[in-house]
């Protein structure tokens, strides 16, 4: 019996695009149902009744929420393309860069624009970014994986395509090629490869928002009052 | 060659906990490094120069931070006695509590006491207990792991112990066997664990200070002014 994979998604969501990144990466064939929020779909709640969010992946009738574990479920099930390190060190040590990135790196970046850029704010943010940009070219290599992306640069793909949004929405800038410039070479990396292209919001499908959604969603969720 | 393994700690703190909990479930020998906090070691701060934080395991000279990071590569090194579900579904799920428990219910809970008990703060709390409650009799059995405990259990480790800690040090009390009456169940099994036992604070080794020093502590971190 051939697999059913299906993923409830919002096109514009970071989160989401992990996921279609990991399946994309994988040949994955998967069913793509987009969600209209707030009017989230009744399987939706159903799939994931504590968080009601996306992404949820849903693989032969069993759903999957929370984008890490659903990235990591993949990985486990479908060998191909490996997206974690086979080595159990260099395994934790990818890891520990997810940890950061997701919970130091993504919430720093959204206080700025949620603050509208203050300088404390801004200083924090750009600290994490500077731990990255030293991290980018240790293995002297295109991506944090290495040659070939890994788990790190599929969460750290944040910083290579939604940052660049915000700051277009808030007319706050802070990633510049001057102050990152192996951060941004590597986010030109990221982009510009083909099975990232396939997966985000403006180059993709076209049932998927063309880039100023994306970029009004950003204009209203950090514009006050 | 034996394998070498130390691991940088402080005896009162949950993450260490895990940690200890891990190697003790595996029965693994380590040396345990205990600091003495403010006065972090060079050696620690060479091992976990970002976040100058324990629990670090060092295993063969190659450091490891982050104790969920810690324990996932404890897992998948030594293989004994598994840790995670092996089934790559259940395997999710288990990693979809283990998120919850961390980012939802152990902020929420220190926030019950770094907001001195607040109406709001408490229901919140109290709601995502109330998940675990519904959640923790699901499989039947004594653990949420089912017969055996799971990773989910060494991370709900925090409402079984240090929670009730907390409750002592500020008066405020919210885990109440009324309430919640399976979690309470659960709690009981788990320190009474004998390999649960061994690596809390007060029964432990002699070098571990006593129930009195993690209470002292929480009454200093939650005390006003």
């Amino acid at each position: 019996m051939a697999d059913e994979v299906k993923l409830f998604a919002i096109a514009i969501s970071p989160f989401v695009c992990r996921v279609k990144l990991a399946l994309n990466m994988k040949g994955i064939k998967y069913q793509n149902l987009e969600e209209d929020f707030p009017n989230r779909s009744t399987q939706l709640l159903r799939y994931n009744p504590l968080h009601k969010k996306v992404p949820v992946l849903v693989h032969n009738g069993n759903p999957i929420s929370e984008s890490l574990v659903i990235v990591e479920y993949i990985d486990d099930v479908w060998k191909q393309v490996p997206i974690f390190p086979q080595d159990p060190y260099q395994k934790a040590v990818a890891r520990f860069w997810v940890k950061f990135i997701d919970e130091k790196c993504i919430p720093a970046l959204h206080n700025v624009f949620g603050n509208n850029g203050g300088e404390q704010v801004v200083a924090e943010a750009c600290e994490n970014l500077q731990v990255l940009e030293n991290e980018v070219g240790v293995k002297g290599k295109r991506f944090f994986g290495g040659d070939n992306m890994d788990i790190v640069d599929i969460v750290a793909g944040f910083i290579a395509y939604w940052l660049g949004l915000m700051e277009e929405a808030t007319q706050i800038k802070i990633f510049t090629e001057d102050k990152f410039p192996k951060l941004t070479k590597w986010s030109d990396e990221f982009v510009n490869c083909q099975v990232v292209k396939e997966i985000l919001p403006p180059r993709s499908l076209e049932i998927l928002p063309p880039r100023s959604l994306v970029l009004a969603y950003y204009k209203k969720r950090f514009s006050k009052g």
